[in-house]
């Protein structure tokens, strides 16, 4: 990578930590935990927050903000659990940037206890930004293989909470869990190791409790 | 976007695309058929690339260059079929340039058939890289959902077959390939389409035959 490249690249990151700083104070304000979801495309972001709405739904209130290169479905899927969703299209970019999520950020209800954010299927680029989000999650699932964590070692390094997702398919696919916790503990000691089936509604009891804890800490100043 | 990062984005495609070309011409000089593979991590790329190596052996020779964050791991699972593999890991960037390809090329063996570069597992970035292939492939599996192409155009409408991975698990997932392949053919008229199971040995000469004609076309002038 040319100088120039590099400088132009730490520009981006300098303005995109000054963008996600006021987020985080918006929101920490607001007393709101936000969220940020990484992976692969296809790992089961989207189905994991239609799972969290509905064990949410009449005890906490969420909102999803939904980035994807093209298409408004995962906002549509969202909307159908009547959970409000907006979509950022990114038109070709590969993540999304606080900037982004910053102008959105004006419409989300003020009376909310989650705002997740679903950023761009990519489980390289996202990581490198940081969105104003108070607890990160990378989401892995069985089929992606066990090998995953040591190969794309900064979605690992940078993420509060690893979630191992489509756990059903064990049986049918070479993934041993405990190998991908491992190696992610590995990059990450103080990862939180989580794992999921969101078909068969194993395991999200325990994440949505995580959930509620860090918006409890949040909420009493000790985030 | 930024008009002086728009700027930069361009010269590194314009850089990139002459060092492609660069490749390009010597592949088609030695009457070898260049083929780069993308897809999202852990789509299958290595295990597609270890089941053509028991196809063509003894009657095709392939090498392979290997692209990933960190790790050697793909180069040795490719090694252990007993086929030359280079790893290129990029420390960090989302994508193969054309110019880490041109570095490694003069290691590889003249009297080869077919090179295969692994792209970084990653949807969406490596689209936009030209790396002096003659074929490219996009592998989208199963487990990963029928609704990705619309998504992530941009690797489907830059490829020239698409190859759906992993059917064995359409059983347990809710995948149909009909739906994926109608959305890419969409976004791409000509992309041919390849369902594949390389746990079960179903699809691989369809995709074989289709790489050796592709390599004829090459050799008689055709390409």
């Amino acid at each position: 990578m040319s100088t120039r490249t590099i400088r132009v690249q730490a520009d981006l990151l300098a303005t995109n930590k000054r963008a996600a700083a006021a987020i985080r104070e918006e929101l920490r304000g607001r007393g709101v935990l936000g969220v940020n979801l990484l992976s692969s495309p296809g790992s089961g972001k989207t189905t994991l927050l239609e799972s969290l709405a509905d064990r949410f739904r009449g005890r906490y209130r969420m909102a999803v903000i939904e980035g994807d290169i093209e298409t408004e479905r995962d906002a549509e899927r969202i909307r159908r659990k009547g959970v409000p969703a907006w979509q950022i299209t990114t038109g070709g970019a590969c993540h999304l940037e606080a900037k982004m999520v910053g102008k959105v950020l004006g419409q989300v209800p003020a009376d909310i206890d989650f705002l997740f954010v679903e950023n761009v299927g990519n489980l390289v680029c996202p990581a490198s930004y940081d969105l104003g989000e108070d607890v990160r999650c990378v989401l892995l699932s069985t089929p992606e293989g066990d090998d995953k964590p040591a190969k794309y070692p900064q979605a690992f390094l940078s993420a509060d909470a690893l979630v191992l997702t489509k756990t059903d398919l064990v049986p049918y696919v070479p993934f041993d869990p405990a190998r991908a916790a491992a190696e992610a503990l590995a990059i990450k000691p103080s990862l939180r190791v989580f794992a999921v089936s969101a078909l068969r509604g194993e395991g999200l009891d325990e994440l949505a409790a995580w959930f509620i804890e860090a918006l409890e800490r949040l909420r009493s100043g000790r985030a």
